[in-house]
């Protein structure tokens, strides 16, 4: 069988074949997005009448698009996207991800949120039965809402743990998000209503945005040992 | 009759007159939050057994705090409080609330939220019928949603008008909030069913927090022309 890095790329590439030219597109992060990424600045070069634009959800993926030639805009200044592309942490069978290892899921959503096509490429290892299963949910918290969040998400979402992410030897004390706020990861297994989890969190004050993309995805593409797999 | 500073006094003593001995207090901003922290520093000064921390929603707070001799707490520190005490721009007869005309809601949010009693104190003024009957709602927003957060905004709430909100002649450009963010004010009148909208508001990615305070108030402290109404 083929490793994975190779069954990465053809999920990767296959939705890029999905941008057409004159879209507005939604460029995300990861190791599979990487592929759509670069697949898509080659037809860039090869498609004489392609042209496209892009906004990007991260540093990385900024300066790959800089890079790779890729025209990028200001992420604020756009209010719609064709198609947005990108990974995910977990996905279950009707397509709600979990989101945010990368502490990056805020910026993620909002793109996610303004695209009218927002596809995920991932590997098999992502997929699950039922999210929560694999990691926590990340919660990026307002500094002030600290204490009072952590309580309130292990009182109301039945979290086995909730913790402050800590930088480990990258720098001292917790992580703090590209916008400045602190991620804290909610041990939450087994979440079978994941937008009425979302809104729960949703109404926390000082919660600025979480991993759980429930209703956002319309496309996956995954990379399995058996070949692609779409739903 | 009395002047309105009169009045307002009034609701703001009589709202720190809840303060019990070994509380942590949540104080917030305004003309009438004033008279309440005022009145609480007097009880510490007058009372020899009357002891309370506070955490502040704003920088003026944390200031009038300061020069008064009420010991404060870091907000993110506190998971729970006793009682908080803010005032509010409107309030419908369920005791909901827009807030935000200074900008702060968020933080007064993250505050009302951790409190066992949240008590509003204001002057008769910000009695209105149904919410949006007098303002917008602010809307803090995350720099990169401003676009989309905005279109959504306008093609989901009603909205008549969608703005961001200029700084005017204190700097160039938008009002930036204490939290690195900018305010969208959207001018939604006749909001009949504020935990909705609240929770739609809520839904919104970039959408850091907004004005709407659907289910948080325990009691109301109103100024009026015929002496103080409580509801």
């Amino acid at each position: 069988m083929a490793d994975l890095a190779s069954l990465k790329r053809i999920a990767g590439r296959r939705a890029a074949e999905l941008a057409e030219s004159g879209m507005t597109l939604g460029l995300g992060t990861g190791s599979t997005a990487y592929f759509a990424i670069e697949r898509i600045a080659e037809r860039l070069k090869e498609e004489k009448d392609f042209t496209v634009r892009a906004v990007s959800t991260s540093f990385s993926t900024t300066l790959l698009c800089h890079q790779m030639g890729i025209p990028l805009l200001s992420v604020g200044s756009v209010d719609r996207l064709d198609l947005a592309i990108d990974g995910a942490d977990e996905i279950d069978p009707a397509r709600n991800l979990v989101k945010g290892r990368g502490a990056a899921q805020l910026i993620e959503k909002i793109v996610a949120r303004m695209a009218d096509r927002f596809v995920v490429v991932a590997d098999e290892t992502k997929k699950v039965d039922v999210l929560g299963a694999s990691m926590p949910v990340p919660i990026e918290v307002h500094p002030n809402a600290l204490s009072s969040l952590m309580r309130q998400v292990k009182e109301l979402t039945g979290a086995e743990r909730v913790e402050v992410r800590m930088a480990g030897k990258s720098k001292d004390g917790p992580v703090i998000s590209d916008s400045g706020n602190m991620i804290v990861d909610a041990w939450i297994s087994d979440i079978r209503k994941p937008a009425e989890m979302a809104a729960l969190l949703d109404s926390l004050p000082g919660c600025i945005g979480h991993g759980i993309f429930a209703g956002y995805c319309s496309r996956v593409f995954l990379a399995t040992e058996r070949g692609l797999v779409e739903f």
